[in-house]
């Protein structure tokens, strides 16, 4: 069955109390990176302002825990404390149920009988959740957002360790099904030592008998790369000639590598400034229709902060973001999960299985 | 390429000290189930005891931790403490290089110029190894062991609550791939309730929709399997009509259902005393050539103290037995890893992926 | 501050629909073992049953997953389905407000003011939850119970591992924070090993140098209690002078050790019939007040499974059992927190250190 | 007993092969950030450079993955790839046994007669493991190193959540027990949360009652230390009045709060640049003769790569590092636990009971 969307219910203005509320307060920033001590912080759900010109107005390509920044035209941004100049505008007020005039609209896309039942069951998947319906839904997802969605893929180092699960990757993007890759220094450099030498760490990919040396491949890799200029000149030198960034590379997927304290080297397409790598990744994720995080604490984690539960589309329609992330520990997986957004769904287990399943799943159905 | 296993080292008794060795002594216990105090205890590897009539004379279906009796007809036999009577003759000495005339032949299965590299990465095995190979061979070692092995399985509950992973167990189970079963009350009852009313603990198998009264399916289970008299009554009256347990039952897969403490019910073909469910569960230990044990801690610890390493085939030739084990947490992989053999292996995943994985890894090799 | 049990809010049974509420239906068992169709299952909670003479009575020594038998007497038992008999009189209905005859209290011991908030707090709990006011409480409660209630120790293998823990459970014994203890096997093994050889698994327990042929004291320590006829027989010859066992028998502290498919040995004292086990185990658990499972994941949730969150003291009052699981994974914790019940606490971490802080904390309130 | 660190075993520069060996080769690099192709990397263990003019000489401050630049003065210094320049010249030769002029030497800190036994135990440490010993050793570890050495905490967010942990580690601080700090802007943001609300992420931090707006109370506390200019200035102007910045702060201890992709705000101490806070941990880490780490991946291993495991003391002798990490989980552990140095230990619990029970038992000595 073709995928549809989780519709919207929008509010409804015309009833109290948001009939009757007040606009919003903005009160104007006196220092560069210090709110208003009232200041509203956003959440992942849609949330209304009401203005004095344009009414009830929906702030778009929102993010978690940013002030809102009302401009000279009327629009509103969502900006982190960093963002935050003096002379902005700021959306003052806490009280989330329009009595400030402001409305976070959290069960936008909840059917409206909702069970409590169901609710409650979404908080407690575990390894022994049963997940084969998980799946089927990600392939009819999947499917309807290749051609109508941006599918942004959030890569831990465990996808480039595992031969099948690397090709599985590549296949996927290849038959179209990532728009966008966040990643770390790490994956891209395993995923480039495939590249270069066949090993992952030293061992050889697919059999794990340890290269002579072989210890050294990870670093000769950087070295490597360093001295072509970049992942793209690798690439198109030819130096690089599979795997995952060759494939990105090739089919230009966006990617943002993050840098990390942890990095060795580091690439030199690494972003070492954290925050212009947030600016970057949010860039993409405010684009995401689906994102799909794997094993990876670190760059999930910052991922959910700036994805909204919502996208409003081109025609202006106001859709569902799907966040999923798949780990093995039930403690990274809470963490994730306490977005309170239904859209968030969680798969526990080996992301190799999760990635070579998930590629077998949508060629089966034509996909792939 | 079809599978071949592990040849065996057999020792050289012609070269000291084994030429040398004295013969080993037995002593007569004098009490039910209170060994000598110098008694030897067995491991999981091929052990040799030099018996002044036999000669050298390797111990076959030995286990962990019992001690060897020799018989009247000069036969040596593994024995349970609690199995071991007044008048026994109980094998003596700790020495295990032949100096007791006992020899522990921990390596027969390594090849000879192993290097001290490969040991030591077998040993740090994680989520982040990479496991295509282990798949590759596992579905070698199958379809070899489907003609001319023992494959027991040992399945803890999770096997049962996926829709997907428990239509490829039965899959497995209908394709020859199972030639015993090992498990607890728990998965046998999941497995018949999903039979019967299509849940699991009151969630409906694929949708996870909670069922009516759903948490009564469980507890009503049960109470219509003892109606029915037993699982082989309720699939002779065709009240179950598929899983698991219904296609172990239709092929005639032996089964053993052990209990433990934490059961409900039990259903009627469980076996309440556990050292009489550890004689029956040892029964077919001792056939097997390859365990595969899927997310149950205890079952999985109790099959692997009652496997050894060999397994003496009817032609009298001395093999590997594989054992496999497969959970998503690296402290229960660690604890069963530690048998200090090389053909125990481990992949970390989740059991409803590795088991749907390896189902159709089988069919694309024609296997199933 | 002293400690009081939660406050218990009795039902109102003059009230609609209880006080319209029809009397509760017993039918006769026509065969061992199994139910009436719509035989009413037990909870955790206080459940009371519409009696046609007695009027709404409550059950007493309850524990999950029971039918209900009215005897002669006109009184009620909450008996495991293996337990049931021909002729007996079970309690049928499965509505649990009353309209059956039967009403299951599930919050009695909540605060009337409960707020939503709160109780979702409690559902969430990870490693990185404070619990510096769990342990306070442990502490007030610990020393109301000494006195007043009945502590039951639920006790995995680490316990006898650690010097420091062990000589931490000892000092809780010694000082009166144990009315009765409930393991298996492998703790006593371990522990007994403590006291013969000083050693655990044949490491020094202290300074973890392996002992000389170190891993047959573990048989051997078996072997020698089973030679002494049993762990009272061994601490009575002075075979074995300190640790758990010798402290839980010097005081007469009753415990269950309870059979597994993994046991070596076994003990002479251990209880092969799993079901025989769970009879001894209710038996103390329906003594308990409170109850403390340490990192044990079988014999938590066993106990669990027989312990009501409810206890009618002698004077006739209803009060809360308190449950409290430590464990390292948060896995085993949310299987255990899963009772549904306020009552259950749970602390992450590792046992040897909760032990020993809990001692520690207790001494320095004067309680130990 | 009072502490000895363990004794360094010199390289015996006058028996072959060292002897014999060439002198090291240096090449120079081309291009900022590229090396020669045969360039050495650095591992953690003291690494000897035979040199022309000055002989076998040791390295310095070393680290893991670092190329090794010859002064103009002769010196040697570690550098990481990003701070390789064009010009330098760089150690080449892969060799480690002195065959190409370079010597690791791996094993200086290992007894002589160090048995295979007790190694291999080493990599088996699990939350089973008996931790008393360690306990003890780092009581005495840590009352050495207050008067001798310089010891580097590493923070997790975690330790700043639990009101008991939080005051534990302002107590180890102000005995003394501190040299220096490292942690990232969440537990910086965590710990002043509760100096200025009393609340981790909203909750009461000792009661974990959730405060009223208390989800606002974490980007408060960025907003008003913002406002304030530093923490420095926060402290100096007693808006934060305790905690453990506060105590770092007022005792000077040097701390680096290294940025991520997760943040939220930052703080304004927060270094953005992962690269540059890498070479400022690394200039603590280059004094750190002990190091813990708490319940931090990212930023336990970012420090382990950038620590050696020796020190070379300001009167030239050679001591070990010694590198503690506490966490709940197997995975990380052994993730921390592969640098291959007999000075890394790890212990496995709720890093709450470990500050606890550590800063009581150093009191207990009193150390405290």
């Amino acid at each position: 069955m073709p995928f549809i969307p989780t519709k919207y219910n929008h509010p409804d203005f015309n009833k109290p109390p948001l009939s009757e509320a007040p606009f919003a307060t903005f009160r104007k920033v006196t220092e560069d990176g210090v709110l208003p001590v009232d200041y509203h912080a956003t959440s992942v759900y849609p949330e209304y302002f009401h203005l004095e010109k344009a009414g009830w107005r929906l702030l778009e390509h929102s993010r978690m825990d940013c002030g809102v920044v009302l401009g000279k035209d009327g629009s509103l941004q969502a900006k982190e404390f960093r963002h935050i100049e003096k002379g902005n505008l700021v959306a003052c007020g806490r009280r989330e149920n329009g009595e400030d005039g402001i409305f976070v609209h959290a069960n936008g896309f909840e059917p409206l009988e909702q069970s409590h039942d169901k609710f409650s069951f979404r908080t407690h998947v575990s390894r022994e959740t049963s997940f084969s319906v998980d799946y089927d839904e990600l392939y009819n997802l999947l499917n309807y957002e290749r051609e109508n969605g941006f599918i942004l893929w959030v890569l831990g180092p465990a996808v480039a360790f595992d031969r099948d699960a690397r090709e599985a990757m590549v296949r996927l993007i290849d038959n179209g099904f990532a728009h966008g890759l966040l990643a770390g220094n790490g994956l891209a450099v395993h995923d480039l030592e495939g590249a270069l030498y066949g090993t992952a760490l030293g061992r050889e990919i697919y059999s794990k008998h340890p290269a002579p040396l072989g210890h050294y491949n990870h670093l000769d890799t950087i070295n490597r790369i360093n001295a072509a200029g970049s992942i793209k000149d690798a690439v198109r030198k030819e130096l690089v000639q599979e795997g995952i960034m060759h494939a990105a590379t090739k089919r230009s997927i966006p990617y943002v590598l993050a840098g990390s304290i942890r990095d060795d080297g580091p690439l030199p397409d690494v972003i070492g400034d954290v925050y212009l790598a947030q600016d970057k990744m949010r860039s993409l994720a405010q684009r995401a229709t689906t994102v799909i995080a794997l094993a990876t604490q670190l760059h999930a984690i910052a991922t959910g902060n700036m994805t909204p539960s919502y996208q409003v589309t081109e025609d202006g329609h106001v859709r569902p973001v799907y966040f999923y992330t798949v780990d093995m520990s039930e403690f990274v997986i809470n963490k994730l999960a306490n977005r309170g957004s239904l859209t968030a769904r969680t798969i526990l287990t080996n992301v190799q299985d999760f990635v070579v399943t998930l590629a077998h799943g949508l060629q089966q159905r034509q996909g792939c």
